[in-house]
């Protein structure tokens, strides 16, 4: 999918992993100045490939969109304000779109120490898989001021199919966010505990697809990842280790609040064993294998 | 919507409850003569206004199809093998159509007994709520012997518009159905969670409602359920005390399977949590005001 606009605008990305490559890529193909940054040389040589250049203290001058898409809240604030952080960097009136899931009140700091700088911030955590970074189809949950949205406008619509406005105000974006991982998450979860109870009574995996499916139980996590288990394929596009992390920005965000989310927990529990028996880094279908392993069922194998 | 058949049948029904009703209402449209039986005299008069019959241990020799939709497991024995039972009242060759949520255990036994008087049996639990039941569009979940599904034919084409055939033995019908109720209880319990979630964060709830059902945090459950929450509307369509009971059927089956079930189990305990703080009656999305009381947040009212 190509997307092209009339003023080219210069955007810089910090991570280029599944999602950030992805992104830079649409912002290519839409016909903007693309700078990126990686630990993983690899990431940025790919960039380079594709017609980028390498994002420097230097270069990042240039930028009037900085993209932050690294890890979590941790890598955000070292990359634009720690010791080699971007942000005295840019100019004076860029915009950072800050698109890791971080806790709201992490994304309000952000925020206040961008305006200090005299820069514009975009609350803007993503959704839609590395698939859709890739043909610029992403879904973003975006909060901040009117100008930060104007800023940010070339490389939200080279990025997205969607942009859901959630006011003026930073932290409204990444609460969305957490609110979708709630269910995504625990939507996996039971995913694999529904399927390991139809194994365990003899149902046939892709005849519980099928049926669920069609039925009240489904959800879009259950369409989405249920085929992997039928297939028995647990190749990563979104990894088991992905939970643990943004599951608890979810409980810690409702214990602030204090507000009991025990169906959360009860998955980011599941979440965590998982990935403490070495399942991290498959595809987080793969929790159905944690299930089925407890109580000695056979999945499926590779097709 | 009415569907007409070439052979009328006499179709007998036991639980003139919010389902049951409107599935001997349909069967009636599609030009059977249909017989009834419930606690609640109201249910059976509105039957007889309708077009049907009581149903007595005398008019059940007239009856080829005993559809049971009785609450539980202890009603569907008790309706069938009790001492006021019917089942020794049906004609040689008449097929029971069972569809409670009951274990896939207790539907194996009542086939058996069926078969002992010389009677057919149908494992078909139905999904679709008493919407679908009244316009005869249900989805039946079934298993059993081909003569069962042959003979019940009439009744299930009256009743629903999909049938999904799970193999010639009884079970097989209530594990799907398992599977799905674990998947209904846990969907509602986490939109409850996230809708508080969402909520404590400053959220509009109907802000919520749209932007989730567009993101990969979706079910079906959180569609069809949340904008009651959004609306202040508790009246119940589906009550919370469904799912004790049939959250404990799931966790019963896992139990005896050797497989744990620990977010089934978490919502499952939700259920219990509101039943006992006298929500029971109300609608399940009411769940949410669980959640929204234990941490001092206001969900919209009536509209």
């Amino acid at each position: 999918m190509s997307k092209t606009t009339a003023a080219p605008a210069t955007i810089a990305f910090a991570g280029l992993g599944a999602m950030g490559l992805g992104m830079a890529e649409s912002c290519l193909r839409a016909g903007h100045r693309v700078l990126g940054t990686d630990l993983n040389r690899t990431a940025l040589d790919r960039l380079i490939a594709a017609g980028g250049r390498e994002l420097t203290p230097d270069s990042a001058g240039e930028a009037g969109i900085f993209v932050s898409v690294v890890l979590n809240a941790a890598q955000t604030q070292e990359v634009l304000y720690g010791e080699s952080g971007f942000a005295r960097h840019l100019p004076p009136g860029a915009v950072i779109v800050s698109s890791a899931t971080i806790a709201p009140e992490q994304a309000r700091d952000n925020a206040a120490r961008a305006a200090d700088m005299n820069l514009l911030y975009l609350d803007a955590p993503i959704s839609g898989g590395a698939a859709r970074a890739a043909t610029g189809e992403l879904s973003i949950m975006a909060s901040g001021a009117q100008e930060a949205f104007d800023a940010a406008a070339p490389a939200l619509a080279a990025m997205a199919r969607s942009v859901h406005d959630l006011g003026r105000d930073a932290g409204a974006g990444s609460a969305m966010k957490a609110v979708n991982q709630l269910l995504a998450g625990v939507h996996i979860a039971a995913m694999g505990e529904a399927l390991a109870l139809g194994i365990s009574q003899g149902l046939d995996p892709e005849r519980i697809l099928q049926v669920i499916s069609a039925s009240a139980g489904t959800s879009w996590m259950f369409e989405n990842r249920a085929p992997r288990v039928v297939e028995g394929d647990y190749e990563a596009r979104s990894a088991i280790d992905i939970w643990p992390k943004d599951l608890g920005i979810v409980t810690d965000i409702a214990q602030g609040a204090a507000l009991s989310t025990p169906v959360a927990e009860a998955a980011l529990t599941r979440f965590r064993e998982a990935s403490r028996q070495g399942l991290g880094a498959l595809d987080d279908a793969a929790i159905t294998r944690l299930y089925a392993a407890e109580a000695g069922l056979s999945l499926p194998g590779k097709r």
